[in-house]
């Protein structure tokens, strides 16, 4: 089935940076996705033109009521040329059962998937060849309707915007310090923690700060509930090597279900290494460290893959794991992970989908 | 002290809407107040202008990250064609407090006042004068910096946009049917139900809908912890009335701290009527009604000013209040509160703020 995606390409491209040089999500590509959405017509109007300003009514619900949510995701340039995607389909599940926690309609995954295709080979220049470098891709919906009513909005529209990023790593993988924040809350169960919607990000801005004061780089978050079960940290989940098994926060409600999360869970599993997915209080991690069982803990998330976390501060106790070293695991996971991702090493789950042919202008 | 607004005017003017037949928010007035931040600037240029589209970068992180806030208020016309507010001090008192939550930067609150002086003054043709009618005036600020990146912002926009409503009560002042949701939470301890932030609102649309489809009005909330205290209505907070007393929930860190809820406190306890605010779990609720005490409830907040509960279906159990009628107390406040806010009744707490002059276009 073709998806009949208007095309309307840049008149001048914009220089390409050079990506060792720029933060995260400072720099776009020339195109963007856009598709609107009327309670009368449903999605509408599918287009790839010229990354552009957008005009949006004042009283459109998006900044009043924050009905929106969104994905992330990356392209990956190989050695040879060739260009891949991991595991987009997953990122366009979520964004629907995002959707639908935010009473936001259903987007066709089908059409979405073509969405990213074309864009992604549109802006192919745009890929970053440096090592480590990567293209990342935000897919995202929100509210559009000028209307201050509190209800489901009855417009939306949905884009896609494209930016190149360096490496995560540029000098190496390396342990980062992470503070466990006791009295801010992220999300509860019952609540919206699952859902990657923009409300959720702004309250963890408080924390963060009171985080990077302390000197701490990210915060890991405990429920909302007890404030003892360890759920995630920032924009990653998190795993911890306690003895011979790895223990991961199970799926609660509260937090998100990463597509990096699954890959590693399912990789361990190739390894046969024991996952457990169960809650886990932190109580429980400090006390594994007096008795010399916490072997490793690492972060995963898109942005930076893996991340091995090497201190825990948690009001005023600190930890300091696998002696502030990159764990076995962590650094085992990382190499497979981005060797697939990168189209280096085979890719047995059939993870990785490449992306082929051109795409030229409608007229 | 004088602040230079800038002040464009309009070359035309829309027709003014029946405001017997429109909804609440879907119609704007002809102008509108903006103001920009910058990191390096800090707010700079603030401006009256026709209300029109603003252009967005699709990366501007309230699209992304939900770095938002909001206020609400009304403006009346009395009889003898005065214009009043009613307490906007605390409205940007609530605004910046907002703002704290969310890391945002503070905006000055006698400038805001200006400009909502002057905004309403251009648009005074705007304020309808049928009884129950106002101007419901929306200040608002979100996160403008194109940056994908989660922390705060440094470019925000400051905006206000009004819009004539209708009289809540057109069918005259009747009590509403609620849905005690034991499911979805709003807000936990922690969080950010205390700030007046847009994901709030998104995160409430599903127990909504649900409520909707069971055909009741509105959501009563629990505590996200216990799942049994009283939090607030929609965009209400909530009195009952057991015994001799009127309990309203404490400010718990989860809940608005709604100017309407103050105002109502200091005018019962002007009148004598002890009022306790505290944790008031539903089992207590439903105990005071088998018992008889519970004689009556209602709702606060500036949309419906008071809102008599007539029914709480919570579990599948179901109470009528006061036999579903309008209780003594609510009827006394609406008159009270109602006749204060259009110069009516004398304003004995100097709630009232008069708005004098006019605007003229700068050049
Ligand atoms: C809150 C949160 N948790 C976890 C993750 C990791 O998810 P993924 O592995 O799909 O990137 C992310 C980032 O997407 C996130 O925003
Ligand atoms: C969540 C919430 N609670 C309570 C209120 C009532 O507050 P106020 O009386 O200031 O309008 C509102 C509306 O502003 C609200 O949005």
């Amino acid at each position: 089935m073709t998806h009949r995606i208007s095309v309307e390409l840049a008149t001048t491209k914009r220089p390409k940076p050079d990506v060792s040089k720029i933060g995260f999500g400072s720099c776009f590509t020339d195109h963007m996705f856009m598709m609107d959405y009327d309670a009368d017509k449903g999605w509408h109007s599918p287009q790839i033109l010229p990354y552009q300003p957008i005009m949006m009514d004042p009283a459109a619900k998006v900044f009043h009521y924050g009905q929106t949510i969104f994905e992330g995701l990356k392209a990956y340039r190989t050695a040879d040329g060739r260009i891949l995607l991991f595991r987009p389909q997953q990122n366009l599940k979520r964004l629907n059962r995002s959707n639908e926690r935010m009473s936001i309609p259903d987007v066709d995954e089908e059409l979405a998937l073509e969405a990213l295709r074309q864009l992604v080979l549109v802006d192919q220049d745009w890929i970053p060849r440096e090592e480590g470098t990567s293209l990342y891709i935000r897919p995202y919906v929100f509210a559009t309707e000028p209307l201050l009513g509190v209800a489901p909005s009855r417009q939306y529209k949905f884009m896609i915007i494209m930016s190149p990023v360096g490496s995560y790593y540029a000098e190496g993988i390396h342990p980062v310090r992470i503070h466990v924040e006791s009295e801010y809350v992220r999300a509860v169960a019952g609540g919206v923690g699952q859902a990657k919607t923009a409300g959720n990000y702004a309250a963890g801005l408080k924390a963060q700060e009171k985080a990077s004061e302390q000197g701490y780089s990210q915060v890991l978050w405990l429920d909302g509930v007890h404030r003892k079960y360890i759920e995630e940290v920032g924009s990653m989940n998190v795993f911890f090597r306690i003895g011979d098994k790895v223990v991961t926060p199970e799926l609660n409600g509260s937090i998100l279900a990463g597509i990096t999360r699954d890959s590693v869970i399912q990789m361990l599993g190739s390894w046969g290494v024991e996952v457990e997915q169960r809650r886990l209080s932190i109580e429980e991690l400090f006390e594994a460290q007096e008795q010399g069982r916490l072997v490793e803990a690492f972060g995963t998330g898109t942005a930076a893959v893996i991340s091995p976390v090497g201190e825990l501060n948690w009001e005023n106790r600190k930890i300091i794991i696998g002696e502030g070293r990159t764990g076995e695991l962590s650094a085992r996971l990382y190499n497979e992970l981005t060797g697939i991702q990168r189209g280096e090493l085979a890719d047995p789950f059939g993870w990785v989908l490449e992306l082929k042919g051109t795409v030229s202008a409608t007229s």
